[in-house]
């Protein structure tokens, strides 16, 4: 466990375009949620997770997404995406995310998903990429969640 | 009307992630086919419509999009997206769109759309944008629908 | 002008998943963005835009839509969505939406769009439609905004 | 290994609004590419993955869904998705996904991705789902793909 934050809650409401014709949220959305709460947890840090005006840009693609679904999501529900830092590597960072429906205690978690994602440096916002070591003034911010919350 | 190609059929068919918990397409699905169909009409001149290698870069941001809708589109309907170059002005392309419903000669016609895109130069891909006359390699392989087909 | 709410606004982020290649935020989301207030505005009035468990299913779909674009959102813009209700018909609503720039007032207006969204009966969830006349529970909290505002 | 299909390949080329300001498909859509993929698969089996004018309705909610992204997808990219069925369970099924860029021989593996996905029955479309076994007239016509291949 190092200093630094390691933990993020947004929540967001599921709109109409986010459900389908079983009625109820398409599950590519719970990845995009996850991303969501990944810029917001950046943003409390201070920066931005694509800063595409300064050079090099820092980028961090995804190299692994997985979730696990319980419960669906319907319209208008109420979701709370609970991010962690569950890893903190060289050149990598590791996420869980826990999803709890706020509007139904009766049944709260639906979801649990997983990201990686890798820093790397482009010479400019579309060029190639190299992965790099996570520059400190960005690592020395980001902290591990204790275990046993994850 | 000039020479030069001025329209293209593209056919679709509508995916699950398309539909909402309506049970039908979403209605924002229908300008994304729009433009997958311009991009189309773009390849079938050899060119592509955002070629972010080139400097500076051609792009065509959209100033006005729109749509009639007249019959729902459902899950695996086969639509014929219909393009037609309705104007071709010095910095900018109308197009217009019908959307037929293949799987249903009863009621053929379900939607009417209308794009206006302007001709624009950047240094780089994500950079200003300047308006700037359609270039000749262009334009020149485009021409208008004749009017009483639009 | 008639009594009743006949305006909403809704302020949004732009998420990374709404942006493209271009670096901009992908034209077919402004819909989104206008269909996201419209809901906004539905529940501050006390009801849902879909309520699929009630029977009829009151629905509203979407027979028109468009929208002006002058200025690109980028990515974690702050946006404000301003819905107002430009007509009030029998069977159907006329909605008429100005996008601001929240973070660069130098800019403020970015595009301005409008729904036209007709009132609809159903016997289940995704079952034929019917135009019907507004109900007046839903009717009579709607108002029609000023017309110079609009 | 069964009798019955257990692959499909679809191919399909990336569109502008599947990218993202990365410049590459947004990591969502390779999770659309996999759902796309499994309805072609169950349209070539002769049925709809969603049938929602049967009663009671089949449906086949997402479980589990992850993906490992090696290579980026840029726009115009032709990709092809091979669906392998890697598991015929009682109650569900896990398929296996391979991604592969057409256009690009060197580097023609782009991703893998996997899905379950569980079998229920619902009494309407949009209604409570009931776990259930696989019914025979679906089941009989899937087969597993062979362990060595997936």
């Amino acid at each position: 466990m190092t200093s630094g934050a390691f933990e993020f809650k947004l929540t967001r409401r599921v709109e109409f375009c986010d459900t389908d014709m079983a009625g109820i949220m398409h599950f590519s959305n719970f990845f995009r949620f996850m991303e969501a709460a990944e810029q917001a947890f950046f943003r409390s840090l201070g920066f931005s997770i694509h800063d595409n005006r300064r050079r090099p840009v820092i980028g961090w693609p995804r190299v692994h997404a997985s979730c696990d679904f319980r419960h669906p999501l319907r319209f208008e529900d109420l979701v709370e995406i609970h991010l962690q830092v569950a890893e903190k590597r060289e050149r990598s960072l590791v996420y869980s995310f826990t999803f709890r429906r706020l509007n139904n205690p009766a049944s709260p978690e639906v979801a649990r998903g997983k990201l990686v994602v890798a820093c790397v440096s482009r010479p400019e916002p579309q060029g190639p990429m190299t992965s790099i070591t996570i520059p400190r003034s960005i690592g020395d911010k980001i902290g591990v969640a204790p275990g046993d919350e994850v």
